[in-house]
């Protein structure tokens, strides 16, 4: 419906203009009932909804009306499945509908800076371009259905430890490419309705009041057309946070917040003008939130537990599978330990807990699945609220596995190692499940470890037992999905979306997290996950992009539509996967780009493109993956934009970020960067550099550093010379300094005349 | 002789002060002689006199008078002896007298950042204690001669490549801990006549201009007497150098320096009270030369030449000794294999390359040692001048070897590999030497190396041979120096003073290390060296403070003499050593210490204290280290000073920085930091932390909170209650933001009221 909001706005009083920069209370916007604005709804998200039952509580974990809890990001995101994600956010969008809530709270798209960080469990990756791809899904999906989300946290918010007030100091370029990046995918492509501004503070200022974060990059750059939402709480100084762009506070100041703004208005602080167009961003939101809603809107609980159990099965990641132990044999002796087989970890601790509509059994779902004639035991072994474990529970649970074919062992976080609000100090499982995986493994050498966790954990156990599944948090249908994976009813197919380290101290930002007081340094630059494991050759327990199947695949027939193209060409990239193993499964192809030469540091591969394709025994499938400018660019903070630097690249195609199985060479011309004008400090080697100055401008340069040649050369009766070095002497010395070895009292003079001669 | 300095600059023309800041030539100072003021000469050092023959040639390689060649800083350094090197030191004065030396250009105490740095075989250590303490012994031996030293290249110059232009970007705290720290301590323990500041940038300022660095801290903070001379050519703008605290320029600008200061005083832009103040460091230096001179010095060429084959014998590390492989046993056949053992490397390349007054020859050396009935063999395996081996070369020096009882393989890097002028750019021996260990270790079990090369190099090879000895370059009596160590003639008894990484990947700055055109960050920070290591628990080939010796050491009985101190008390640390083997050795004994918790982020220990003891079979000697403030202080940047936190430390006794043997634990108590004032954004976890308020500030605190804190408790009923984030969330939680959680249209008036009463 065509409305004119800036009509709408000039009839507005400056408090009502001022109020509808915060929320009416907790989960509400606020209305002006004269004008016919409506007071819509926001409810945390964003693997489900959280919307309150009784409408004055907050951030409580008091009861929420039933939703659907699908697995949480960190799962998700190991499907690398765009489809899927887009699949799951409609399925988010008609909740919102049927709970007549207009905006979701999500999702979120922080890198997992550490695994130590106790919300990653609700982001996705490590790597900005997965993690924007998939978050791009998520909004398309819901807001499809005519609900709004909630891109969050932007920005720069990686760690839970001192959330509030924390300076997350990050350089430039790493702030471009990783941080940034994660959120520029998502806007651009997708448009989320709304955006939320993180908590901390990002290089001196909160994010909430961070004009180059939220106007000059996410509106001017970006082209975010919704408003920017403050995190519940993140609001420091209200006029100043709506001068850097941030138009709606939530929750409810009481008044307080805009109080403040009328006053700064009143006083000429703050232009009205910016106010109007913070109204006039938060009434499109209003309005398209009334314009799409849709009246009796109901959703169908069965069906979308159904939907949740696809997406886990997708969600969860086969890590070891030694001896083929998985799939299961049906009608098998199974012994089931672990209390999460009964009390199940599914989603994580926070803002984003949800109150399930049904919630799988995982021993249930086992029974069910192993066959009419199989023997499925069960025992504890450890107790979820207790550290420690007992003997007679150790024991038991070794005396079932023992008698057992295979012992299925599920462990993992409990919600009190991992939540939002505070990080995780180790990688280690807790201490009484370590005990019963000790237990279990000196009685039965079958041993399968299905994990739940939302996040990394550290494997010192590893080769005690045959096989890992990492269930992540997999949401209600957790059960089902796992039984699915375990007995082959469908194969395996996730890939890690994150890193698993060998140990804390190798993850990459592991000398600087969680920072010193208030200020955190980023100082591992660029290298965050993969990044880091490949420049600095250490193993990981799993790197980034692994995963195994039930069947096998092979890649051949790489392509690339053109070996030599211009910056502003898009280039083609295809490859062949065969399924060469005997059950069907899906396999997820990883395109890498890598640049052979750079005069700045390049990570050794970044993730451009990622393709998922399902194949039949047998089966061949092209799949095809285009690269645009972006996928060779870097962020140049002296020109301050994406850069291409003419040169040989490398396509590299993987099956992890480790297991690059394809690669093809292509040469991409770019515009060079302007030269610099010389100065006395030019160095002789820069200015000698091929194709920098011109034949004669060049002359100019040898004749002058002519005079103090005879240093450079070693004499020739001298066997201990080494030429390299003169060379080098040579090379790296400024303009001004060839005065120093050559004597002249002229030098000075002749210094200048070079130099005008070179810029003119 | 009492001379009245400010007299006679009052007698001086502007011309003549001017004249007095720049170089004669390359090599002498100016003198006036109306005034009786001398021209005295420096010449480049540090491990020997480089005084060239022709006084009109500078930096060329032409022949220089022959000097006693000791070992280089690398290798002395692996001494860890405070009197042979101060031994040395008084050596090399000498030589300065018998040459009317008046400075040698030394030492050097840059910090190992990279092992990569071409230059590193002339400095000391990665750690700032060690290097510094090294350091001074040197300038204490060097002075006491009465000829000066220039402790060199101040500061912050960690690599060769693109030196003279390269700006170095290090954060505040680790400038000081790390790499000013190098040259602190030997700044306020031997006051060296003067310090060469380096070509490079620091922090966005060339050092030769760095007011911050030459005038601040090493003139006011570290109270230096001397004058500053600049590295030969790196003076960018004259008068903003002198202002900044460079008194001396050299080599000469031919009168363009000193132009400018003249023409910098006229115009006023240069106050002459400044020239003024640098004329007079600059006399003073040129005085304390005139006093100190010693008319007809000489020295003994042989005697200095057994002096650097002790020396030697101290710089060597054993670092692999299977099977007792080494010492060899004489009279046995031995094959001598490798071009160095004819053609030894014994010295780096670049201002320090000197001319020797005689040169041992390894091999002879060896068929002397081996003794009578020994048969020594040798082939030369190698061109040094080659990259690749040919097969006959091999094919002789395999046969060689499989005739031999034992293979002794002189391995190392040829002068072309490491050089002052630039980098290496990997850590590999040459690819015909590693044909060679190749070719040799295929037929012969039995293989011992001996490294030439001026730091670390990589090791794939290590498990194919039985013994290391890495003999640095280890000046000119080095082959008597192996021989004695190869026969246990003595035992070896350095130890490192660097780590040796397995790859270079590993190692500290390589994500960052040479740095993108001219700027270089050292974002590994604090973690520098063994720090790294520690931290990153990445397993170096051999830690820090590692060797090997004939014999063994076993330590016991530490005490300190206090379980309690103030920070300004000094604390005594002794512990005693026993030489629990067969001959008689030398042990280095190192103290590091641990801050067990911090605010700040802290290596996990940091060397403090060493010392170096003999010990005849059998006997134990206690030795003794005292540890004062600085040892228990990091740098605080807030404070601009060093501070010491209350609490425990431990004190930790190694035979290497992997191996600590014994540790106590002692509490500091020291003076708090004071608190900043309370803010808005002050954190409520802060406020209640213990000891931060009194006990009624600390019950407002609660009681402005009590109305929020419904939300942070779970509700009885919800199982999933999670009560560590409830009490996280409040931790965080700035006071603004409690507000934003308790609805409250008085919110902010509490909370300013609040503010004043904890401020009050």
């Amino acid at each position: 419906m065509a409305r004119d909001i800036k009509q709408l706005i000039s009839q507005m009083t400056l408090e009502e203009k001022a109020g509808m920069c915060s929320g009416l209370d907790f989960w509400h916007l606020k209305g002006v009932e004269r004008l016919g604005i409506p007071s819509i709804m926001v409810t945390d998200g964003p693997h489900g909804l959280r919307k309150q039952a009784q409408s004055a509580d907050h951030l409580g974990l008091h009861d929420s009306v039933p939703a659907t809890c699908f697995p949480s990001a960190a799962g998700i995101a190991s499907s690398w499945d765009r489809d899927l994600i887009e699949k799951m956010g409609q399925a988010l969008g008609e909740e919102c509908q049927a709970e007549d809530v207009a905006v979701l709270l999500g999702p979120g798209a922080n890198i997992k800076r550490s695994p130590l960080c106790g919300r990653n469990f609700e982001y996705f990756s490590e790597d900005p371009y997965l993690s924007s791809q998939l978050a791009a899904s998520h909004i398309r999906g819901v807001q499809s259905q005519g609900v709004g989300t909630s891109l969050k946290h932007f920005a720069v918010n990686n760690q839970e430890h001192r959330r509030m007030s924390v300076d997350a100091v990050v350089d430039e370029r790493t702030l471009r490419e990783i941080y940034l990046a994660s959120f520029e995918g998502a806007v651009k492509e997708a448009q989320p309705w709304t955006v939320m501004c993180s908590y901390n503070q990002v290089n001196g200022e909160y994010a909430s009041e961070n004009e180059m974060l939220l106007t000059d990059i996410l509106k001017k750059q970006w082209g975010h057309e919704g408003f920017v939402v403050s995190d519940w709480g993140a609001v420091n100084e209200r006029a100043e946070g709506l001068k850097a762009g941030l138009e709606l506070e939530m929750p409810s100041s009481s008044g307080v917040g805009d109080a403040k703004i009328v006053e700064a208005v009143r006083s000429g602080e703050l232009e009205e003008e910016v106010l109007d167009r913070a109204v006039e961003r938060v009434l499109n939101v209003i309005f398209l939130a009334v314009d799409n809603k849709k009246e009796n809107a109901a959703y169908d609980q069965n069906e979308h537990h159904e939907l949740a159990r696809v997406v886990a099965r997708e969600s969860m990641v086969l890590l070891k599978n030694e001896d083929a132990i998985l799939p299961l044999q049906k009608d098998s002796r199974i012994a089931v330990i672990g209390q999460f087989a009964q009390k199940p970890r599914y989603q994580g601790g926070g803002s984003s807990h949800i109150k399930p509509t049904r919630l799988d059994h995982i021993y249930d779902e086992l029974v069910r699945a192993a066959g009419a004639s199989a023997s499925v035991t069960y025992a504890a072994g450890y107790d979820l609220n207790k550290d420690e474990a007992t003997s007679e529970s150790l024991q038991e649970a070794a005396d079932l596995a023992a008698a057992a074919d295979t012992a299925v062992l599920f462990l993992g976080l409990p919600d009190n190692y991992e939540s939002e609000g505070y990080d995780r100090t180790h990688l280690r499982l807790p201490d009484s499940q370590l005990k019963l995986l000790e237990a279990v493994t000196a009685v039965q050498s079958h041993v399968v470890v299905v994990l739940s966790n939302g996040s990394a954990v550290e494997m010192p156990w590893l080769g005690d037992v045959k096989g890992v599944l990492e269930a992540y948090l997999g949401g209600q249908a957790l059960g089902g999905a796992i039984a699915d994976l375990l007995f082959g009813v469908v194969s395996p197919s996730g890939k890690l979306a994150e890193t698993f380290p060998q140990k804390l101290a190798h993850t990459p930002a592991h000398l600087n997290f969680p920072g010193e007081m208030d200020r955190v340094e980023y100082k591992e630059g660029l290298f965050v996950g993969y990044r880091y494991y490949d420049a600095k050759e250490i193993e990981p327990l799993f790197p980034f992009g692994y995963g195994l199947s039930y069947t096998e695949f092979e890649y051949s027939n790489l392509q690339v539509d053109r070996k030599q193209l211009n910056d502003s060409d898009k280039l083609k990239v295809s490859v062949t996967v065969t399924n060469t193993g005997s059950v069907t499964g899906k396999e997820i192809v990883q395109i890498y780009v890598n640049d052979v030469q750079s005069t700045v540091i390049r990570p050794q591969k970044e993730l451009k493109g990622f393709a998922k394709v399902e194949l039949q025994p047998g089966e061949s499938r092209t799949v095809e993956v285009t690269l645009d400018r972006r996928a060779f660019a870097y962020y140049d903070t002296d020109l301050q934009e994406w850069h291409v630097e003419s040169g040989e690249f490398f396509i590299l195609v993987g099956k992890s970020s480790k297991e690059i199985v394809l690669s093809k060479s292509v040469t991409v011309n770019a515009p060079a960067k302007p030269e610099r004008p010389v100065t006395r400090n030019s160095l002789v080697g820069d200015l000698l550099h091929e194709g920098r100055l011109s034949e004669e401008k060049r002359k100019h340069v040898m004749d002058y550093v002519q005079s103090s040649m005879g240093l450079f050369s070693a004499s020739e009766d001298d066997e201990d010379g080494n030429p390299e070095m003169m060379e080098a002497m040579m090379r790296y010395m400024p303009l001004r300094a060839v005065i120093a070895f050559a004597p002249d009292s002229e030098g000075e003079k002749k210094l200048q005349s070079l130099i005008s001669t070179l810029n003119s």
